[in-house]
């Protein structure tokens, strides 16, 4: 197969460029870093991205910016920043790579445990992740030629712990090796609509 | 106890209101109907109204705009109606209801079973339902001084299905008053960051 990895330079995306590599051809796409460039909020560069890559069997997205602060300090434009970039951005790419994928091909996207384990200063995470997975479970049933979409819920990763780490105390944190596995699920499996826990 | 419902004019709203006005005072609002009227997607006019209103028991929104359309045909734009109102709508008014509900107070939201139970055309409103049920997962832990928050998803309505019938076939529609009930469990009882299904 060949496989886009958008968000591919990220402790996750780097994982899940590694698993699928041992299979499947990756074209590694990032904001600033990969072999291909593009920002995922505006999908007239998701479409110039995808006709030039051509035809693929799957895309992969684990990237996207959230807010995290304090429910009684969180302004509108806060909950905008996570809307339009992990919300959006991955709605963006679904939208555009539907055009180029082989029949039965696949969209993985990314949300995360906090959909459903909130935590301080999460409620714009609790709220963007859970749109994703409502995304997902809408587009599934409508996508056309077999194509499939899933969406995994990693928890917090070994490897963002240096950053994370103070909003996910209690967590037992997995290493981004693990998430990954979800991900080949989701390509290299045939189940479409599903929320893959990776916890 | 006093309590407000925006979009009180609504299928669900005018059942909302006559449900809880059995127990309590209802201060009625609307875009353009009600005895007050706010934009709800605009956090300052909501602020003014809670100002003008003064310190009450309980907010209950059922409001708010979706765009329905084929997966294939859905532009970004389109996603950001129901992204702007629905969602943000609400997520504005749980904001300016922080400072003006009375200890022990609540707030509560509108989502649809379409979270859950994808249907065709309805895209954006798994996507919007299922954020809205995770921004209360994530603010309900955050409310101080015993404030609740909850969410309300109702199946499609008798009195909505010359509008929405054709997007529900085979979804039995119930009765507004009937998804009033939930509205009355949330506002009179003391649970928090739970999704009632009204279906």
């Amino acid at each position: 197969m060949k496989v886009i990895v958008i968000g591919a330079t990220g402790a996750i995306g780097k994982a899940v460029t590694e698993e699928l590599g041992k299979r499947h051809e990756v074209v590694t796409v990032g904001a600033s870093s990969g072999q291909h460039q593009a920002d995922f909020t505006d999908i007239a560069q998701l479409r110039s991205l995808f006709a030039k890559i051509g035809k693929v069997d799957a895309v992969v997205v684990a990237a996207g910016a959230l807010h995290f602060a304090p429910l009684a300090s969180f302004t509108p434009e806060q909950f905008y920043v996570g809307l339009n970039s992990k919300l959006m951005g991955q709605v963006n790419v679904a939208l555009a790579a539907q055009e180029y994928l082989n029949d039965g091909g696949s969209i993985t996207l990314t949300s995360g445990i906090v959909a459903e384990e909130s935590i301080l200063n999460g409620v714009s995470a609790s709220m963007v992740n859970s749109a994703v997975e409502g995304f997902v479970r809408g587009a599934a049933i409508e996508l056309p030629r077999g194509l499939r979409i899933n969406v995994v819920s990693p928890n917090v990763v070994q490897e963002s712990m240096d950053s994370y780490g103070p909003f996910f105390i209690g967590f037992e944190p997995i290493a981004a090796s693990r998430a990954a596995l979800s991900y080949a699920r989701s390509v290299d499996g045939a189940q479409t609509g599903k929320v893959y826990k990776a916890w």
